[in-house]
C-alpha cells in the first residue's frame, strides 16, 4: 500500500509499504482523511527538539522510524482482528490516537493525555492516517454518527484540543473570551467557546489570511493587534470588566502578557499552545486580580465524545479554512503550512 | 487617646488624640491587640510603592494621613451607635476590615477582597487597631467565641489571608503541598492545611529563625533549600509524583520558578507574596503537566468565620512565632521585624 513515511529530518517518502493486519483486539481502517498537525511539522524539521525521541524504540509501543505519519485522522473500518466487540465492518469512524503507559503519576489521576511517555499512533506507532490503510486498538476507536462525514471526522482531533482546553477554563455561557491566534486550535477554540454558548469572543490576530478564515467561519469581534488597540477593544466589548478566559492559541510570549492584563477579576489565561521560548510575567498580577494561567494538551476520549456530537449538532463547519491534497502533495503542504499559506490541511489517504 | 499615627514616610508618632464617637450602625471597640503586617512596613518605609495614594482622600472612605495604623486588630465592644443589631456591649470582636466600592468588576463578582479601589481599616480610614479605641460599621465585627482570646483573635485576620489562599486552591484531604516562606503567611497556610487534612507538607525556608518558628508549630518536613536538595525531597515526600499544589508565601521568583518544576500533574502554585520583580517563566511547562499558576488576595468574611471557627476547634497556636510590644514599641518593632529579627509582632493597644 501507499504510505508517506517520515524516515529523518526533512527525509519523508511516499513509498509502497506493506499491508498491515488486525491483531488480537484491533481494526484494520481504509484511511480516508488525515490532517496535517503543528507537530508534524515540529517533528518533520526538527525532530530532536520535538519530544520525540527518534533514535530509540518507544517505551510504550517499540516504534522507531521509518514511521508512518497522520494522528488526526478518519476511515472506514473493513476487517475485525479476533475478540473485537462493539465495532463493524463499514462503521466510519476517527481514532483517540493516545498510547499511555497506565503507571505513571499522570495516568494515575486519569490524565492519559499527559502521561509522561505518551505515545501518539502515527508519531511513534506501528502506523498512521497518512497510508492507505492503518491497524489501531479497537478500544481507541470512536464511530462517526450519520450526519458527520469522513473529512468532517477528520478534524475531531484537532478540535479535541480546543474543546479540552475550553472545558479547562470552567468557562460559563454568557462569560466573555479572548482567543491569541486563529490557527486551526484557535479556529478549533472558537467553535466550541460557542457550543458551550460564549457569544462574546474577541480574536486576536496578526495574519490577514488568519484573519479572513475566522471571520469565515462567524466570528465578528476581530482585531488585528499589529494595527488596532486590542486592550480598548476588550474593554469595550465587556463593558470595562475584563475577558473572564483568555486563550493562548499562539505561543508567543508578548501576546499572553498582554492578555493576563486584559483579564477580568477571578480570570484565567489557557495556554493550549507551545511556546518556543520563555517569557517574563509579574507575579504580584496574578494576586492582585486573583488571575492566573494555566496550560491544557491533548485531549481525553470524552473530548472526542463531546466534539463528535457537537458535529453532529451542527456546531462546527469547514468551509473555508481546510483544504485537501493527495499522498503525493505532502511534502509541498509541509512547505506550504510552515510558510503559513495554509490553514487545515487534509490528506487524502487514497 | 493614645494612638499611633503614621504622617509621612518613616514619620509615625504616637501621639494623644480625640476618642472616635460610634455613628449610626457603627460600634466602639476599645482595642486589645493589634498585629504589624508586612503591608504596614511597606506602607511606612515606601507609601508611594505600598499602592495607598496618601496625598488624596481615599474614593471611599475619604481619608488620608495622619493615619492610625493597625487592620488586623481585636477588641472588646464598649459602646454602639443607632440602630445596631447583633452586636453587644462586652463582644470581644475582631473586624473585616475591607471598605469596598461595591461598583466595580470585582465587586460585581463579589471578589470585594479585590475591589479595585479597596481600602483598609487602619490603612486609609478614620481610625485603626494602634489606638485605645476605633469605630467601624457593625457589619464588620466578627464575635469571637468562647475559648478564643483577644491575642488569638489578633491572629485572624493574617490567618484568613492564608486560609483564602488554601481554599482557592482547591486543595483536598490526602493532597500533598509545598510551602515557600515560613513568615506568618507560610505559617498560616501550615494551619490552614492541616486543618483541611493535608497531612504531607513540605516546608522551603532559608531563614534558621523562621525554619525553628513553623517547626515549633508543628511541621516535619522543613527544609532549608540553601543547604539541602528541594527537589529531591519532594520527590521522595511524595513518592515521585510532586506536590499538588505549592504556596508562595515568599514573592522571590527563582523559588516560585523552582516549585513550578515541582508539581504533579493538574498540580497549581498560589501566589500569596507580593513579588518586588518580574520572573520568567516557561508557558509549555504548564501545558506539558496541565498545571497553573495563581493569585489571591486578602479574605472574604466568610475566611474570617472559617479561621475563628478552626481557632475555637484548636488548630491554631501562638507559641513560639508571635511576641508583643506596647504602643510605645512600635517603631522598634517596625525596624526589628523589617530586618527579619521578628516573626509575627501584636502590639498591646492600651
Amino acid at each position: 500500500m501507499k504510505a508517506a513515511r517520515f524516515h529523518a529530518q526533512e527525509d519523508l517518502r511516499i513509498e509502497d509499504i506493506e499491508e498491515p493486519v488486525p491483531g488480537p483486539g484491533e481494526v484494520k481502517i481504509r484511511n480516508a482523511y488525515s490532517g496535517i498537525c503543528g507537530s508534524d511539522l515540529h517533528f518533520y524539521y526538527a525532530p530532536e527538539a520535538s519530544g520525540v525521541n527518534i533514535n530509540e524504540p518507544h517505551p510504550i509501543t517499540g516504534a522507531k522510524p521509518p514511521q508512518v505519519l497522520g494522528h488526526e485522522f478518519s476511515g472506514t473500518v473493513v476487517e475485525l482482528g479476533d475478540g473485537v466487540d462493539g465495532v463493524e465492518v463499514g462503521d466510519r469512524v476517527v481514532v483517540w490516537p493516545i498510547y499511555y503507559c497506565g503507571s505513571c503519576a499522570a495516568c494515575g489521576k486519569g490524565m492519559y493525555n499527559i502521561c509522561r511517555t505518551i505515545a501518539f499512533h502515527g508519531l511513534s506507532s506501528n502506523g498512521g492516517g497518512m497510508a492507505e490503510f492503518t491497524t489501531i486498538p479497537a478500544s481507541k476507536v470512536h464511530v462517526l454518527p450519520e450526519g458527520v462525514d469522513l473529512r468532517m471526522g477528520a478534524l475531531v482531533e484537532p478540535m479535541a484540543v480546543a474543546w479540552h482546553a475550553v472545558e479547562a477554563s470552567g468557562i460559563q455561557a454568557g462569560q466573555t473570551a479572548m482567543i491569541i491566534g486563529a490557527g486551526p486550535i484557535g479556529i478549533g477554540v472558537w467553535f466550541a467557546l460557542r457550543a458551550h454558548g460564549v457569544e462574546t469572543v474577541i480574536v486576536s490576530e496578526p495574519s490577514d489570511e488568519r484573519r479572513a478564515a475566522i471571520e469565515g467561519v462567524g466570528a465578528d469581534l476581530v482585531v488585528n493587534p499589529m494595527a488596532q488597540d486590542l486592550a480598548a477593544r476588550v474593554q469595550e466589548e465587556t463593558g470595562g470588566r475584563g475577558v473572564d478566559v483568555a486563550f493562548d492559541a499562539a505561543g508567543i510570549g508578548p501576546a499572553l502578557s498582554g492578555a493576563l492584563t486584559q483579564l477580568a477579576p477571578g480570570g484565567r489565561a489557557i495556554v493550549v499552545a507551545i511556546h518556543e521560548r520563555p517569557t517574563e510575567i509579574q507575579p504580584t498580577q496574578f494576586v492582585m486580580g486573583e488571575t492566573g494561567i494555566s496550560g491544557t494538551l491533548a485531549y481525553l476520549p470524552e473530548d472526542f465524545d463531546a466534539v463528535i456530537q457537537a458535529m453532529a449538532d451542527g456546531k462546527y463547519t469547514s468551509e473555508g479554512w481546510v483544504s485537501e491534497v493527495s499522498l503525493d502533495g505532502v511534502v509541498d503542504a509541509f512547505h506550504a503550512l510552515r510558510s503559513g499559506r495554509r490553514m487545515k490541511v487534509l490528506v487524502r489517504a487514497d
